[in-house]
């Protein structure tokens, strides 16, 4: 028992250390060497647990979707709204969102490296937004013309236009308000006007929502922290502050 | 004469295959070397035109918003619409947009390489979205409560990033389904309600209008055509088709 929670210890210093080098460097110039250090981990131990760069890079990406699960709210479109706020904090806070958001964004195309998985993460945030736009769908919050799936896939290329924009400009400082932007410009055209003034579009709503939340897991900033597992200590020490 | 007709097509040529390898390559990628191989010119010939690779990025980016004005329309938010359109096309066609789409999104970071100039598309591509809300604005088709400046940045980070997913997720096949997504999504909530009928958001527009138009340079798919001065012989068969 002591030894897997080593391993999923080690498992995880690995990832934290994967997606802070392909945040720094990029998908194509990121080394194993460099994650093997960064990581403080043997060559035997990374391999163990992933077989290659792009198997780190799907575990980058898995363990981004993993963290914390949105609080339930009165309407689905708020959920939308949550879920874009928050991942525009966690790509100001946390390695492994901003890893994947990288991954995806990857232009690099050299012959001799095989491509990143930038398909994976554009995959999974389009079909999460696509839930949840069919959710709110059955529950009368949509306009009778809304195609989910076509609105979820503008949502998804849209919020990581506008985030690599607002990096490229500002290094991400604008990002929240440049979200609520792009928040307010396309729910009056899919929203039945009686849930729009219900939504909350506030700057601090992320923050809010974890602070109040216990089963959100914190945004995580160094190896010790814990993308995918339980975290029980750095979540009651969240949810105290 | 002769001989300043011959430096104007030099610095084409230049261009032209500066364009194609930073598409190709990626920004720190290019080598000057490989870009004068591709031109067919001297070393002399290219520092005589542009004493660094940043330089060169900086021409394509020029050139292509040099490329071909647009024909006026009977409103200011059409002229939004083909802007965004024939951008999607020439995304398709065109190695000059193809290269500044490629700097806007350039994520390398290496100490080694100056970055490149990645800001630089941004803000000319929400200048010129702006202008055109700002007249869009005085023509009384925009909503009151609509910021041209929000609204601007907005457009530009979104179709990045959804150009960008298509480009991932499909090579860009579905690009201007994309855009026209984008567009029915964004219109309603900016434009007064009596405009939004007479709108053409039709997949065919961006040809319609470059066939139609004689001052509208065609896209350039190889050296000997023209970013930036005229082309009359390629205009014409444009034209004639």
């Amino acid at each position: 028992m002591a030894r897997q929670a080593r391993a999923i210890q080690t498992r995880e210093s690995i990832l934290l250390a994967a997606a802070a080098v392909f945040d720094e460097r990029g998908y194509s110039s990121a080394t194993i060497t460099e994650i093997l250090q960064r990581a403080g981990v043997t060559k035997g131990a990374l391999y163990f647990h992933f077989a290659s760069k792009e198997e780190l890079a799907l575990g980058v990406v898995a363990a981004q979707l993993d963290l914390g699960e949105l609080p339930p709210q009165r309407t689905k479109l708020q959920e939308l709204v949550d879920h874009g706020l928050l991942f525009a904090h966690r790509l100001l806070h946390d390695p492994l969102t901003r890893a994947s958001m990288g991954l995806a964004m990857d232009q690099r195309r050299d012959a001799v490296e095989p491509a990143p998985p930038r398909g994976t993460p554009y995959q999974a945030w389009i079909d999460r937004i696509d839930q949840v736009l069919k959710d709110a769908e059955a529950r009368g919050e949509l306009l009778p013309h809304v195609v989910p799936g076509d609105t979820a896939e503008l949502m998804a290329g849209a919020f990581t236009g506008i985030q690599g924009m607002s990096h490229v400009l500002c290094e991400r400082a604008d990002l929240t308000r440049r979200v609520i932007v792009l928040l307010q410009h396309i729910l009056p055209s899919i929203a039945v006007p009686a849930v729009l003034p219900t939504l909350d579009l506030a700057p601090d709503r992320a923050e809010r929502l974890l602070s109040a939340r216990h089963d959100i897991r914190p945004e995580i900033e160094e190896p010790g922290g814990a993308p995918g597992v339980p975290a029980p200590r750095r979540t009651v020490a969240v949810a105290a502050r």
